[in-house]
């Protein structure tokens, strides 16, 4: 029997089947008309759009109307710093950075050092002030411009958030995030709170300039929750809904239920690891669609549909569609052998991981230019 | 049928029964022994104290013990910023600036003005704002030393606070603030996460020194829910309980039942009133216990218990004690009539009023100094 999977904003496991995530949270599927309507402005589509890996939308057809009017919109995307970032973490903000420099467009990204503290029982904020420090020199390697990308920490940059979430909160009663969170009697208060704080980023932009700006939110899908919520109570306060714009999860290492997670350290590549590490953790424990023996390999091929080292290759690593195609035939043929798949992929993250880890060191320098001021 | 009273942090209504409250609340009475050892160091004894207007505490003893040890305490109250200042407000900040000078030691002033915006539908953070600065003034009037006062904004003041408040909602579930205010499911997220802004002055000093100040909070008894859940939570973060002191409410002018109120003009005199219109509505509508006639009047006497203008003497206006005894017996007896017994009350609020007012005008200087920087 298959196992339910969850899919919130604190638990994704099981299987997740994307198209029941679609119906169930209301998202529209990104389809042809509107990846053609894209393409009218970005030229190139962006693997990630061609591959579907960012799946479904809210609102984006406003948000490209606004645009065509001449009315700019900004992205949001966040991070909560509760562990080290691994590759699944990139995923949205890779895109994200692609959305900057093609639109030209301002990012504010938020660091929610108080969610993780709210939600999970031992994490106290020095932990979590650690890896914020840490999440924020891998967002920064990624080439995020710093003139137009302004970091807000909830906590530290709580003189501006704090009333704004409190005008959202109002609007919002527990009800609804027992309903939207599957919150309880039980929970803390704070945790409660919390979505009023995930709202602010969605609109404190438009409060600062003092007219309304779109807004685009680029972010895994479990954290639908939060803006579905978000986009209830923003025009009640004289808010546009902001639009977003929802991705897969990079499944774990293991296999493919749940995504890839930093407290389950075998599931996970971490933007810090070593290439002997990579090289270990991928041969080790990357779930392979291969056969049992190689004469069965030959004969009858692999399966790059279950195969993590192909997915991740797909997902993130082979940009190249002829290239993609070509590993995907030859493994299916069986001419493509599991070691070898596997070869290719970790020489593909070693290359990444040696220049990220570069821009990470410089990085170091220059975390003060994106902090908001 | 008497009607049932409710107090909690936002209604006080009907007779209320201070000897139901302290069993309810659980907070001890100031017996002649406690009396007796505050006297030992303040040497007078306030008329707020003597006359049993500030009746029951938490935890004095301690305090005193702490102080005894060369361990100072601090003080700490507030003011939700809703509407004018009226004599009722006075009666706690009276108190709490005697303290400050007899003992010598800081105030914190909290303006918590997120709280009546969340549980009040119809009132916004502008007109919120303007409310507070006035009432800053009545507060600066009453003549705290503004080298240890520092007042504290919830909103503006939201760096310091709010990662301290996370750390107490941490520790509460809804199911308390259920019990303790009467929230439910219909309560906005941010009525049911206040209570932790308000327990934060209880123990922020302590934070920024580095080291446990003890804390006492002067104010009256309806708050005392709020400070039942906080002396719950600090000691779990390695913070003293704050010990609390609790003082009745002055009644309205209408009579015995409930507490004077700002929004409800006709039972309250406020601190901007002219000496016109505190003649008026002392003359119209303090609820009187004289009797129907003259004749009777000077036959049987008249009621202080349930006269209203009695009971500011007595509460506010006439701390010699032997002066309010005479006119106590003459009301009683007889001999001083009702418009006789407002005429030496209105006389008296209006001197007050006077001086308050100068010192009002004065304050508009000095705001600057007392918020923290």
């Amino acid at each position: 029997m298959k196992k339910e999977s969850v899919v919130n904003p604190w638990e994704v496991s099981g299987e997740v089947d994307y198209n029941k995530l679609i119906k169930d949270f209301g998202v529209e599927r990104i389809d042809a008309k509107l990846l053609a309507r894209i393409k009218k402005h970005t030229k190139e589509v962006h693997p990630f759009l061609a591959r579907n890996i960012f799946f479904a939308h809210r609102d984006l057809h406003w948000l490209l109307d606004e645009y065509e009017k001449g009315n700019k919109f900004y992205l949001y995307t966040g991070r909560a710093p509760s562990g080290p970032v691994h590759l699944g973490h990139l995923l949205p903000w890779i895109f994200t950075k692609w959305l900057q420099d093609t639109f030209d467009v301002e990012l504010w990204f938020q660091f929610p050092d108080e969610e993780k503290f709210l939600f999970k029982q031992n994490l106290d904020f020095k932990e979590i002030e650690g890896y914020m420090q840490e999440n924020m020199l891998d967002i920064i390697a990624l080439g995020f411009n710093p003139k137009k990308t302004h970091f807000i920490i909830d906590t530290q940059h709580a003189n501006l958030m704090y009333k704004e979430a409190c005008k959202v909160a109002k609007r919002i009663t527990f009800s609804t995030v027992k309903a939207a969170f599957g919150l309880n009697e039980q929970s803390n208060i704070g945790s409660i709170f919390y979505t009023s704080m995930q709202a602010v980023p969605a609109f404190l932009p438009s409060v600062i300039k003092g007219k309304e700006i779109p807004c685009l939110i680029p972010h895994a899908i479990d954290q639908d929750p939060h803006f579905r919520v978000t986009r209830d109570v923003l025009p009640k306060l004289g808010h546009y809904k902001p639009a977003s714009i929802q991705c897969f999860f990079l499944p774990p290492l293991t296999g493919s239920a749940g995504k890839m997670s930093s407290s389950e350290e075998n599931t996970a590549i971490y933007t810090t690891d070593s290439p002997e590490q990579v090289k270990k953790k991928i041969n080790k424990y990357a779930f392979s669609g291969g056969r049992d023996t190689l004469e069965e390999h030959r004969k009858i091929g692999g399966n790059p549909d279950i195969d993590i080292s192909f997915q991740y290759l797909k997902y993130l690593f082979e940009p190249n569609d002829k290239k993609l195609k070509k590993i995907e035939s030859d493994y299916r043929s069986g001419k493509l052998l599991s070691g070898e798949l596997k070869a290719i992929l970790i020489e593909k993250i070693n290359l990444f991981l040696k220049e990220h880890q570069k821009n990470r060191e410089k990085a170091k320098k220059i975390i003060d230019k994106f902090i908001l001021k």
